[in-house]
Parts: structure tokens; sequence; C-alpha cells
């Protein structure tokens, strides 16, 4: 753990990040966390579990005295508590973590102490309760400096996300919104307008969502997730996702002309440069993607089957790389896809659920479109 | 298991499909099943474990004696290898296991011993290696009989399917591919639109596949799969993937306009929907989805961690309904989720995860709209 250089923090907004970011800041060095959450509850529960030492009753209150201001409120109300932060002390540097930089940066834009921030840590949980010191271990956290912004507040925001464990990462405040449009907030309307299109109505008499295949399940697992919060990052990132969604748009539309003059060719080429692309997405997460072997098990619905595979693998410290029960019916079970890197690993692994008594199939998880 | 009527089976193509379809008529009493393929390791294969008990030389002598033949190769080659089964042999029934079933249907409209069929199981293994003989156990098989489907060949053929543990699902062939290209063919197509348009190119330097968070993992992973099955596949049923892509652009289309007049009522609106639409799938996929907890446990890289938490699970009899493991790297381990039916399962489970070591935080998978 780095040790942290600014050692008196505030923190606007307790909820989920803002104490996470208390707790690993707490365990970095630091030496007062004054807090203010407009939810009495957050802040008490922030104020327990050590994520603040100074619960406050306003804004001012917790910037007083403070060197380097967290505001990690939603989106929506970032910029005027920012402008609070800002106005109330004339030295401490001020950062957020709202999913936007674009508007927010540009209405900042002759601000020297503010340095605008987004970690990237997909937890679906909320809430102070859930906030652990952790949270940021590896994830990427984007900076959007500004031509205007002073080396020391950079320093010290720099040197803060350091200390959570994450790695900083400076990029343009358009070029941020553009990306996450692009990873996050377009993969997430997609889930929306699928599942909405599915459950539009019947197919002679027949409900799409009921024979929903396993793809169907996977792209629709964050629809609907966190209406308010997902409503005010898409509203404030509506200029890029609306960009996002017209490329798209265009996509679907070239595909369409494929389809209607059966141009296997143009498709099949289609296809193989999805499977290229999701390799080096693979590639990217899990290390030894490379070599990344899938073990398929079919499992029943027993209590306890899980235990008895896991647990024959952890006696023979083989590491899982990622574990997915496809759960179809209490009736069928399901299938357990384990991936475990290094072929080698993965025979030891199959040969192991097999003596536990199950049948297993190996294939490679790295993809050759070639070889399919 | 339900006892087969039909004792001398035919199956044209012993991949994952046929040969699983042998093993489990084995099971339910089958006496003779013959079999061709082109690949004549397959063939093999198949008949090494018992799928298939007389190898066949040609698709006419695989037909020739059988009560109920069953074609089982890919899609392109069914119609002409149904036209061979029925021309082979005037008394027997046939059926196949294509995934599109329209224009198969019509071209084969004056048929009286002809079912169409198409068993819905989502294995992404292939080749008779992996097949099973419960692979089809509860799982949706439909029929597509017609105005001159003969009642015994139909007759023949849902007994088979129920014999091999199958649920027959009759639907008219177009309403059929209507229905796959919305939950099947439009979700695959949009994981190879999205991966191909986040691997097009790189935001100010950075790459967007590299910052791929959960989701965008998530709505990806079938793409790029099985180039030539899905190339088969959309080509087959172009016309139904056509439409739903049409469908689908109007929507996208609609979301564009509400994002650009920031309508967030409408907006609201769209996401509430998606909500119902998530929670009637996971209803009908799930039992118990009404009251499914999630359990959110952090957990490191080290191999035997898993073991450790469904071994605490399983040694009280508590039921896994689900489990993702949202592996985000090596040094920062991932967040493993476990859904459980009922909330005093749930929490009962987690306080067994919190005695083995680990912060749990549990949370209704219920999704609720108004309460988030």
């Amino acid at each position: 753990v780095t040790e942290l250089n600014t050692k008196r923090l505030a923190l606007v907004g307790t909820g989920l990040i803002g104490a996470s970011v208390g707790l690993a800041a707490k365990r970095a060095g630091a030496e007062s966390i004054r807090g203010y959450d407009a939810d009495a509850e957050a802040l008490e529960t922030a104020l327990r579990s050590g994520a603040v030492d100074v619960p406050c009753a306003s804004v001012a209150d917790a910037v007083s005295g403070a060197e380097l201001v967290v505001v990690a409120t939603p989106v929506a109300l970032i910029p005027s508590l920012v402008a609070e932060a800002l106005s109330t002390d004339d030295e401490c540097a001020v950062t957020d973590v709202g999913s936007t930089k674009g508007d927010l940066c540009a209405g900042l834009a002759s601000e020297s102490r503010f340095v605008g921030g987004h970690p990237v840590c997909g937890s679906e949980a909320r809430g102070p309760a859930n906030a652990t010191e952790d949270l940021f271990e590896g994830a990427t956290w984007f900076l959007t400096p500004l031509p205007t912004t002073a080396p020391e507040p950079y320093g010290a925001v720099h040197g803060l996300v350091t200390a959570l464990g994450a790695v900083p990462t400076a990029i343009e405040p358009r070029a941020h919104d553009r990306l996450v449009a692009l990873t996050s907030h377009l993969p997430h309307a997609l889930a929306n307008l699928l599942v909405n299109q599915a459950g539009a109505g019947r197919v002679e008499g027949h409900e799409p969502l009921a024979s929903a295949g396993g793809s169907l399940r996977d792209m629709t697992r964050v629809a609907g997730a966190n209406p308010s919060v997902w409503l005010d990052i898409l509203l404030a990132n509506a200029a890029e996702v609306v960009s996002a969604l017209e490329d798209h748009r265009k996509r679907v539309e070239e595909l369409e002309a494929r389809l209607r003059r059966g141009d296997a060719r143009a498709l099949r080429g289609w296809i193989d440069e999805a499977a290229r692309n999701r390799q080096r997405l693979l590639t990217a997460v899990y290390e030894g993607a490379d070599d990344l072997h899938a073990l398929r098990v079919h499992v029943s619905n027993r209590p306890g089957e899980l235990a008895g595979i896991t647990q024959a693998l952890g006696s023979e410290r083989i590491n899982i790389e990622g574990f997915d029960l496809d759960h179809l019916s209490a009736e069928r079970g399901g299938t357990l896809t384990l991936l475990v890197a290094g072929r080698e690993n993965a025979t030891r692994a199959a040969s192991l659920v097999e003596k536990a008594g199950y049948g297993v199939v190996i294939s490679s998880a790295t993809r050759d479109p070639q070889t399919t």
C-alpha cells in the first residue's frame, strides 16, 4: 500500500464509493476524514464503519480544513457541490467520482484546483454498508486534468488514487465520455432495448421471455438496474450515448443489407471479426487468456454439488479464473462452466472433477474462428 | 423416463445433437439405432459411445427399416437429407433438429410423414464426444406439424421427444422462426455488433476493449462463436432476423430522440419497463425468482477460495440457484454473486459465508424499479 500524502480528507457523499474511499484512505494513512451526506443514515453508517471520523452537518463544515475533497454523489448533484467546495476553502484540491466528465469539466475550465475523476469499479451493490477498503484495488481510475489544472492539486488527487490501490489513467474529459459511452452506456442501453423488444408481445401465443436462451439472459443481466442512477448517467452523457447509438444503428443497417442479399462472405468476415475482438477483450481482462480452457460439467440441482467440484479443485490448488452456472431448471439442473488457465491445469482439473463423479468436457476458451 | 414406442431409429448426422438423441433414446428403450454421418470419425465416436448400434455407409442404408428418422446435420443440408430419407422408405416418419423451420416446412408442405423439430438446448460444446443422454431433460422442443401431417408420424415424433425427456411444444413454422429470431438470433447478432463497434478503433489512444466493464463482457460472451454454424443459422432465418433488426433499429431511434430532448420521464418509463421485463424473464427461468436473493462476496484470486464458500453452503444443504464470478484481475480478485431462493435461506447462507471469514452483502435479486 502506497502511503497517502494528503492526510486530511473530506468526503461529500458517503455512499458506496465515498465510504470505500474513506476506508481505503484510512488504510493508506489518512489522519482525518470529515464527511457530509444529505442522508443522515448513510453518514451514520459511514461513521460506524470508520470510513468517516468527523460527521459534518454541511458541505462547508466538511470541507473546512481538508486538503483534499472527494465529491461522491449522484452525477446530477456534482457540479454545484464541487463549486461549493471550491468556494468554501481557497486551498483544498477537489475531485469527484462521477461517471461523466465533459460538461462538468467544461463548467470548471478556469479552475486550477479541480481534477475530475471516475473510478471504474463495477459493483452492483450500493450504499455505505457495502463499502470495502479494497473496492478500487487494481481498478482503472480515470482522471481528467485540464490545461488550467495546477500541479499540486493534480498531484494530490493522483496520490490519493494510487494510495487507494487504483491505477490513475489520464484522459481528456470528452474522450472519457466517448469511451464510457461505448464500453458501458451503449451496452447498458442495448440490454434495456433488447429485453423490452423481447417482452413487447407474444408470438402466436408464445411468450418470448419464457423461452429465453442463455444469450438473451446474459445480455439482459443489467437491464432495468438502478433506474435513478442510470437515468442520471444517460442524461448526463446524452450526446455521446446518442452518437454511439447512431453508429450502432448504421452497423445494424449494414448487417440487414448483408442478410437481405445473402452475402455469406461478408457475414462470415463479420463473425470472424467479432471472434477476434472478443479474444482481444478476454486477453485484456483475463491473464493467460491466450491459453484459457473451459471445463463444462453437467450438474444437478442438489445442494452441495458445487462444493464437491470446487473443493476437488481447491484441494489441488487449481485456480478457477471464471465460474458460471447456467441454471436451467430444478428438474434439469444446469451446465457449470469453469475457466482454467493452461492446458496442463485444465487436464488436471478435468481428471479431479471426473474422480468426483462428473462427466467433463474440455475445450479451448480461446476461440479460433478458423477452426470451428 | 417414458418408454419409447418407435424402437427402430435412424440418425442422419451423429454430432452433438444426433448422438445425444441416440444415447437418450437408448435409455428410453430403443432397440436399434442405425446411423450415418459424412464425417467417418464422428460416426465412429457415436458408435463407440453406444449412441449408434449400426454404422451405415449412406443415408439410404441408415434409413432402411427404421420407423423414425432424425436428421441432425447443419441447417443448410437438412432439406435434401429429409427429402432423401422420405424417398428411400415410404413408411418411416422423418423429423429434424434444425434451428429454423419456415423454409424447410414450406418446401415439404405436401408431405404427411415429416414433422419439423427444434430442441432448445444451449450447449456451446459440439461433436459426438460431448453428447449426453440428459441433454434434453426438461428442455423445450419445438415441433412444427403442418395441416398435411398425418397423426401417426406426428405421434411417433412427439413420443420420441417425450421419451428423450424434453417438453414438446407445437408451433407454426414461421411463428417459430419469428420467436427464435427474437430470443436467440437477435441477441447473438447484437453481441457481434457490439464487440465490433467497441473494437473498431481507439478513443484518443485508449483501447475500449481493454476498459470493458462487466456489462460489455457479459453481452459479448457469444460473440464470434461457432462461425459456420451461425452463418448458416443467420442465412436460413435471414428474413425474420432482418425484421427483428428493423424493429430494434426503430427502438434505438426512439431512444436517441428521448435522449436528445432530455425526456427524463420517458427514459425513466423505459428503464422501469426493462426492469419489469427482466423480472418476467427471471421468473420464467428460475423457480422462486419472486423471492430470489443475491449474496455478493468479495473473493481474492487464491485457489480453494470458492471451495470454502460453496462447501459452507453445501454442508447446510442450502441450494445455489445461480453462481457468477466476476473475475476482474489476479491482484484485485473478483465479486462472487450467489443467488439463493427465500429470505430465510439467504440469511442463513450469509451467516455461513460470514463464519467462513468473508464479508457478504445480501440484496433482493427481485428488482423493484420503484425502490432503487
